[in-house]
This record gives C-alpha cells, structure tokens and sequence, in this order.
C-alpha cells in the first residue's frame, strides 16, 4: 500500500514532467500566449497559474496516468491494437483527448475552447512533443500539457476578472 | 450595465432559491443522504459544502439561469415546441441536465456519479421540486439543485480525504 | 400538448435558423473550412454532414432552445442580473458553450477540439452573428452554430475513414 | 502498421470481453433491469442494443483501452503511485470514470444519469467484477461495462420513442 501526501504527489509530477523533457515554465509560455491579447500579464503570473493547475488532485491523476501509459506502450506492455493506435496517434483515436477532460471540465468552458484551439494550433512544448513521435511515444502526455495550459489560462482569466470584481463584465 | 460583485451575486442567488421554496438546508439534507455511509458527518459540515458550491460563479450562472428559463416558460414567453417540452419536463429533452454539467463537472468524477443517481433517485426537496409540476415550471431548477448537492458530497468526499493528507487511499 | 414527429422537427429547426439568417450553405462553408487540409471534399458532403447533424434530436433541441433563449432575452423576458450576462455575451458566463456540448458531446472528441477552435477563431457566419450583437442578441445561437459545424466536420473526418476501412490509420 | 476493418475490431472487442467472463448477455441483463419500468421490452432488444453501442468506433476504443490498462497494471507494467491507485481502485481517482465518459457523452443525457445510478448501485456482472478486486484488476473494465449498459439502455429508450413519432412525449 502506497502512502503520500498531495504535496509529495505534486513534487513527483514535476519531476516526472522534467524527466521527459517538460519544465513548468515551457507550459507558462503557452498560458502567456494564449492570453496576452486579454491584459497586462507576466510570466511569473503563468507559471503560479500553471503551478496551481499541478497542484489539483485531478490533474496530478491525470498526468501521471497519461505519462504511465506511454511510457507502458513505448516498452510494449500494452496489448494490440491498441499499441498501435496510441503509438501512431491515431487521428480517430480520442481516449487521450477524454482523458484531458479531466483537467479541462474543472475550469470552466474558457478551458474547454482553449484545449480545442491548442490540439488543432500545436504551439512550443505541444509541437516540440508532437514533434519527439517515432522515437517516442507522447500521444496521451501533449495533450494533458495542452489541457494543463488551456486550464492555466482559464484560471487566469478568471483571476483577472476577480480583479475588478465590482463588475461582471 | 449591471454591475454586482461575487458577494452580492451569492445573495442574490440564495435568496431566488428561497423564493422558490429551496433553502440551503433542503440541499444540505440529500448531501447528508448521498455522504452518510461514507464516514462521520454533520449537518453544519453539508451546509457549509452547500455554500462552498454556491459560491463559485460557474454555480451562480447555472442557479440564475435554471430559475429564469423556468420562469420565462411559466409565464409563456418561450416559443413552441421548446416550451411544451420544458413545461413537461420531457424524458428525452435533456437541455436541463446539460446546464447541471456547468456544476457538475468541476468537481471531478464523484459529483457526475452522485448526479445521475439523484436523477434517478429523486429524493427530498427535488422530490418535493418534482411534484410541483402541472402547477409550476420547475424543469431546469430540480437538477441544478441535485447537481449542487452531487457537488457539494463530492466536495466533502475530497475534503474529508484531505483530512488524512499522509495517504491516497 | 404539442405533438410533432422528427421530420417535422427538423423542418421547424431549419426554417428558424434560416429566419435568423443562417443558411444550412453558410454552416456547410465552416465545415468545408475545417477540413480542407485533411483531404478531397466538396461542398456538397459538408452540406449532407450538416443536415445529418441536424436531425439528431439533441441538436433539434439545443438549436431551439438556443433560439428561444436569445429570442426571450432581446425581447425583455430574461430577468437580470441573466438578462445582461446574456446580451453582453459576458466572457465567463459559460452557460452558451456548456447548452453546445449537447451537441458537440455525441460527436467524439473531435467535435470537441473544433469546437474549441471556432470559439477562438470565429469565421464566416459565427463572426456574422457575433457582430450582430448590440442590435440582436445572437449569444447562444452562435455557439450552437459553431458546435453543428464542429460537429459536422467530426462526423466527415469518421466517414471519409469508413470509406477505408481496410485501416485504422 | 496494424489494419483492421470496424468489424474485425468489434469481433476482437467481443472475444476480449468474453475472455474476461464479460458476455454481451451479462450487459444486456443490466440494461433489461435499468429499462423494465420504462415499457414491454425483451432481452432480446437490449442484446440489440449493446451490439450496436459495441459496434461504435469510440465504444471499441475505450473497451479496448479499459482492458489494456487493467491487464499491464495487474501485470506490474504501469509506474507507481498510478499502479496502486487502480489497483486499489481508489474512490478519488476518477480517471477510470472519465474513460467511460467517451461512450456515455455519445447518447446524451440519459445515458449520464443511467451511469451515474450504475456507478453507485452495482448489479450483475458489474458487481461480480467489483468483487473480482484484490485477485484481479477491473477498475477500468467495471465502469466501462457500466457506461455500455448505461448507453445501451439510452439508445433503447429513444428507439422506442421513436416508434411512436407522432408525439414528443
């Protein structure tokens, strides 16, 4: 029987997120491009944002799931034909789109159309990833970073808002 | 414009439901039902979970709009076949049980398995909400207020967990 | 009681949308738009996926209840603080893209990754009805026109796969 | 490369399920006990109806993956702490609900709610994989079986709607 804390659990994400190549501060960049149109903001703001989204137990699940099943499938412990899919990244596949869900549905709609955008518009760490396929397997791994910064931006937004929150607007 | 702060926006949300005959307490008890076999709990811990959720804008949105749709449909200001629909409360129509996902979903997979059973096993004030029909449009407001007590059980679900940080299980 | 059969659903829906100013060619046109990269297509399939969307019975309600809701809420039946959050298309209110998931949601997690891409990138008739506002409210609708597109464009994506099924690829 | 046409996938889907003691029989019972209230149905239908919820793309995908993941964690494949939240099918991990989802979400809102009651209240052969746990991993698998039934059970109660098309009731 396994024991840890959920800081514990936080501080294995992020090193397991480092291990494969993926620094907090590559998911920050995304969550700055996606809102810098929307106000003032500051990488320092991205990555406590980015940093508050890991720190959710459901992202936590998330991540170390999807980095437990490539690495699974990259071995060759997952069963045909569902090596091939995942190895492939099959256009119709969609389990690592669902899984992603999880992440995104917590914040909120403004999260659900930023994932939608960034799995379409592959930018910095998602492209680097998508990129890394052949030799590695990433299938279930971009798309949680997607979800991780397209969550991050969403709660941005949302703090932003609070800002001022004399107003609904 | 209209302008109100979270604060002001919570009250006014409360005080709607109220005026419809649902008080906190009312959802607090289906918390109490869904969360009993669970672990020790008391009332104050469920109306306090109850408050938590209401507190969050997505929850707000949802409770204003249910109670506004039910209203313009009541009062014969939504066009047909929609209002027909609404009015009763048809099996396959399912708008209302989409708008709760806006509730639901932030509060991870437990708050979605606690709202379908509440949706099929009707108990206390949605109950009380479901035999208004014929006299009252209480269509979308009978699953806000399961997807509020789903949420707020999945909320004490997390939190009493949280109370023994040192394991996951 | 008001009976009608799903034809004539699906004739009420196109015909409401067309009062609107939505033609089934413009949807088609974001459909042909999505996935003009992915391989040969005419306009004439995206047209056939749109109609075949449309006759689903989920999308039938959540493009009338969409209608009804925006119809009600121009016309003064809304109540406030709703009624503003609505008209103003406020950025967090969220309740018009979680009514497009009714849609976007039986078409795979394609649907979904469009959908979250026309949110952001508003083209053809979405930025028409987007530019409306101010004179009609058009919050719900366009998002609903946005989740028939998306999901029109998931299903072209799974036919034109089935005309190979020789491969999974 | 693997190829595989729809229903070389299904055929595969089917004898997985078989080899695990899952037959299309076992589900169908369930969504016979989900839909017996609702008007004269035979096994026979909902035998039916999971053939054709089986029979869908995203349904395969999901099986297929559900029974992968099982299988590598019972085989000590997947990395730790993952490994021992499914094994020990931790009520907090919540990624084996999402994964069902992809086949809920396709037959809308009753589909959800059937789902939910299932995840709460296990029958059948849901129960006799939960109680299966400690021998052998089913943490996936058991709610995958219980989004087909839920979905099953869904596509049954808008086809028999749909036999009486005259009326939306």
């Amino acid at each position: 029987m396994y024991t840890y804390d959920m800081e514990e659990l936080y501080q294995i994400t992020v090193e397991r997120l480092e291990a494969r190549g993926i620094s907090l501060r590559s998911i920050a960049e995304i969550v700055f491009e996606l809102q810098r149109d929307y106000g003032e903001i500051t990488m320092d703001q991205c990555v406590e944002q980015v940093q508050a989204v890991l720190k959710k137990r459901e992202t936590i699940h998330a991540v170390l799931t999807a980095l437990a099943i490539d690495r699974a499938t990259q071995e060759g412990h997952i069963e045909e034909p569902v090596a091939s899919m995942i190895r492939e990244d099959q256009g119709l596949y969609g389990i690592d789109e669902i899984l992603s869900l999880s992440i995104v549905n917590i914040y909120g709609s403004i999260g659900l159309t930023n994932f939608g955008f960034l799995d379409k518009e592959k930018v910095g760490i998602i492209k680097e990833l998508d990129e890394r396929k052949g030799r590695e397997v990433t299938t279930f791994i971009d798309d949680i970073v997607g979800a991780v910064a397209a969550a991050a931006a969403s709660r941005l937004a949302h703090s932003n808002d609070g800002a001022n929150p004399q107003s609904i607007q």
